[in-house]
């Protein structure tokens, strides 16, 4: 399902194309977030404007709400909200072991109580796919244990082994689809954890390339750790990702953390930081962030960035956003949100050029001597 | 400015077209509410794709946030918030009255704290007009005393007096237009006061009429007085008022009031109700209202409005937006008010469709036999 186009002849960035039930998708790609089945702040229609190609969605926030009979009898995710793209669905699991109550875990599953009404659940990796394939999900990720950091080493090989041991069993649930012709199938990725230990990774990773998944995911980062250590660990388990499959690093990231993973062989990314940002004011530009909210930007007539060519910035000042966010109208965050969205969506795009045109890293220090606070910035890879 | 192009045989229901600096306006028409320069959670290009072909801002909240530098350096409304059609500005006569902190007011204005940071405020109908001559507003009105309800005579009396006073004053005020071609001049209509007192009503108008404003406003309504109150104070007035112009009833309404006021001859109308009832999940419909956050609809996988073309109803089911609505999701609130405008602004095509026809009692029989839940239902005319 994975062609990989071109490799840049000066770095591991690569250049490929996945397809999916839905459509295919150019990578390196960044997927928007849509936990609760909406991009917080943003319609179908303006991710369509922004060039987005495939979104993310939350296997875990829409079990809990609306719930799968009403996705069931929707048609589906894509029906239910409208989407006609690409969707991969997260399983949960990051999400069941940062929000939800009384989680008790075991071999066979994960039985825990919603965050929202206290209601009981129990998922296993079997649960898990069967969720997503009534999602209609283009991308399934399996049910996984995400150590968060710091994590003793003792945790996080626990946490890889049951990872291997689940991914096993997400895989045979998948038989459903084996009389169903390849081009057909909802694709199944792994997911690699081991924390920040580097022979769990290198283990995580061989063990799960003998079982030969549609695409290679590395969990267990942006949990909170320093970026120095996203960077390495990151680095260091790219290179056991077998090259004929998509490998998405999961959570990241910044555009910085995106170029330093690009760099490594990396081709998907998702993060709530650009809505999350927006909904605060906080915009994506060429030269850095900036905070809309500031006294510099009241007699500011000029787009929130220049060289965009968004909604927003087509039509409106930061003087005028500045005053929908000091007077809390809605619009402000929204035209934000859409901003940065196009930001990453076209930034994405700047990134495969650059490597179709064998000039990464030169782009990427062009980048980033322009755009140069995104600092030391922590963040966690939670759904939005 | 304004033609009156046909009248219902009928009723006194009038078809009319009214020019503006920034393009023609056909009445019986709606104007969506933009108190902060910004029609609550919808974009101006939410607003176009509506059909909207007027809106509403208020020079009161304007003054106090951007302030009037902001927006003279922003070269006027128009260019501020990116919207090119027509806009009416209200005088912030209502806010004054309503909103503001230690109001004190004599014949030469009124002197007021702003309800957001305590600063204090001296307005008269001069300064007024200069506002909004500031602002680019395609329509003004003038400064006036807005009576609540209930209302003593005597105080119903005086205030009428002091808005006849102002709109003099406010018309002289004007004369910088003086050599400017009618064509490419802001339009300054007048507002009848008199709280529910039919002599006052009449006396008001008819002093008014005297001066010669390019519209007449029916003020001092959807003030919290009962639904046949309304209707009888508006009727009342409304066959005083000059039939060579517009008549417009500010703050005005529910579908059942809009329809009740063309009856009597008013052409123009604006309220917070679309976008307000939006925003807590109330859609209007062609049978009536309906609140989405109701449990019937949890599987209800038919669009808000069959009959509806808007893009909500078009990609969108109940079952979602209830979704949307319980997972508090921002798309959620957009959507309904998208909706809700939508909505108004082709009930209004329809109105004039039936009028042109010379069918508009047989209109409003039939809408009124499918749609029968506004009731007597209280609203104010408050800016949004």
């Amino acid at each position: 399902m994975f062609t990989l186009v071109h490799t840049d002849p000066d770095t591991k960035a690569r250049l490929g194309k996945l397809s999916t039930l839905h459509g295919e998708i150019e990578t390196p790609c960044f997927m928007p977030v849509g936990t609760q089945a909406t991009v917080k702040a943003l319609s179908p229609r303006d991710l369509e404007d922004s060039g987005a190609a495939i979104i993310l969605a939350n296997a875990y926030h829409l079990l809990l709400r609306p719930g799968m009979d009403v996705i069931r009898k929707a048609g589906g995710l894509h029906n239910f909200m409208s989407w006609q793209k690409p969707i991969l669905t997260d399983s949960g699991g990051y999400q069941i072991f940062s929000l939800a109550l009384l989680r008790k875990i075991s071999d066979e599953g994960v039985r825990f109580q919603s965050h929202i009404d206290g209601f009981k659940h129990f998922l296993t990796p079997e649960s898990v796919v069967q969720i997503q394939r009534d999602l209609g999900s283009d991308i399934m990720m399996p049910l996984d244990e995400c150590a968060h950091y710091p994590c003793s080493r003792d945790h996080a090989e626990t946490a890889m082994r049951r990872t291997i041991d689940w991914a096993r069993r997400s895989r045979e649930a998948m038989r459903y689809q084996s009389d169903i012709p390849p081009a057909k199938r909802q694709l199944l990725f792994c997911i690699v954890q081991g924390a920040t230990y580097e022979d769990l990774r290198k283990e995580c990773a061989e063990r799960l390339i003998e079982m030969d998944f549609d695409g290679f995911a590395i969990g267990g980062v942006s949990v909170g750790e320093p970026t120095h250590l996203r960077h390495s660990i990151t680095a260091h388990t790219a290179q056991f990702l077998p090259p004929d499959k998509a490998h998405y690093l999961m959570g990241v990231g910044m555009p910085a953390d995106i170029l330093e993973a690009v760099e490594n062989g990396m081709d998907m990314f998702d993060c709530v930081i650009p809505t999350r940002y927006g909904r605060n004011g906080t915009a994506f530009t060429s030269v850095g962030k900036i905070t809309i909210r500031n006294a510099p930007y009241i007699e500011d007539f000029t787009p929130l960035d220049p060289n965009c060519d968004c909604y927003a910035c087509k039509n409106f000042s930061r003087s005028y956003l500045r005053h929908l966010f000091n007077t809390e109208e809605i619009l402000g965050l929204r035209l934000v949100s859409l901003h940065n969205i196009h930001f990453f969506i076209s930034f994405m795009e700047r990134v495969r050029t650059s490597i179709a045109e064998s000039r990464f890293r030169e782009f990427k220090n062009t980048f980033l001597a322009q755009y140069n606070n995104d600092g030391n910035e922590g963040y966690y890879a939670d759904a939005d």
